[in-house]
């Protein structure tokens, strides 16, 4: 992984997303978010955003590694995202993006799936799991009885190996949710987008 | 407003939420979610679910209003839901549905459009805001600069009015949140079933 962008949403606190801050070598913070993790004795690369959630005296202090991208279509999420990518730097990790506003939350989380058609590697690390945007047939490690959601965008010919309940072309986000694994992987089949949610039991 | 589901989410926090489940005239609870409101002193008229989340003391002494529906195709707030139908119930208030698992979060809101289509009249509200599912054109008491997302999931023809930024037919959810309102009330012309989210900033 290259880089993390630290969104503006509830600042983690599971270990794992805490554990892949703590030892990211390039780490992008939206706005506001940045004043937590400066309070915890970081410095980000980056702050991405208009500075307007952020506290004035970082904004004073850190106004050097302020990157203002005014842009009123997309977030700052995507600028962070969009911002990484334009350097070349592809594998990327998502924290801090939801648990605040579930509009945003939302937003966030399906907006996954437009980094995935930009070209990038990219998931979304809660305190509860990880989102993996995907496309086409993908196997993943899994622990037998570990719970896994399968959320549809654009795919078709969806099927399941190594889960409880079988996949169909979902229509509604819930049908593909609360689904578990049967073994040490599973493997979703289709043509077209979908998004993952493995819960992660092992770390709560 | 007939009846309040009490989900199995977080439990509220906003003055909002918390005062709907105080005056409500009837009370389901999902499961484990049932806990933390009978701590707090009250009594749940009828507890859904198959009591694997509740607390062992409340299996015992709340058995006699605890409904076990078993249906491996359905979650408990729609448990809870079909059992408030099934009575006449159809003036519903979810509350505490969001919040923990991001699929959960997911699900549950996405099944507010299934709510709708089988004849409930339903509104989540969340520590943030208000999810109304809706279906072709509707107008909205608003005031100026409160911030609202408009999530598609079947309408066509979208069009907004006392609105900031235009809406359209948008296929990825993103596309239609943080729109903001420019008057009193707001109107959203479509036809076809959609999700509004009123972000409630004054109680915040």
């Amino acid at each position: 992984m290259e880089a993390v962008v630290l969104a503006n949403g509830e600042y983690p606190a599971n270990p794992l997303p805490l554990k892949i801050l703590a030892e990211a070598p390039y780490v992008v913070c939206c706005d506001g978010g940045a004043d937590e993790y400066i309070r915890r004795g970081n410095t980000p690369d980056v702050i991405i955003g208009d500075g307007d959630s952020l506290s004035d005296e970082n904004r004073r202090k850190f106004g050097h590694i302020l990157h203002r991208i005014s842009d009123q279509e997309t977030n700052d999420q995507t600028k962070a995202v969009n911002f990484l990518l334009a350097q070349g730097k592809r594998h990327i990790a998502i924290i801090g993006a939801t648990g605040k506003r579930e509009d945003h939350t939302l937003g966030n989380i399906s907006l996954l799936i437009d980094y995935l058609r930009a070209g990038a590697d990219v998931r979304t690390y809660t305190d509860y799991g990880i989102f993996i945007p995907c496309q086409g047939t993908r196997t993943f490690p899994s622990h037998p009885g570990q719970q896994v959601s399968i959320i549809n965008f654009t795919a078709r010919g969806l099927h399941g190996k190594g889960l409880v309940y079988p996949l169909s072309d979902f229509t509604n986000w819930w049908q593909g949710t609360l689904n578990e694994c049967t073994d040490t992987e599973f493997t979703i089949e289709a043509e077209g987008e979908y998004l993952v949610f493995l819960n992660d039991t092992v770390l709560r």
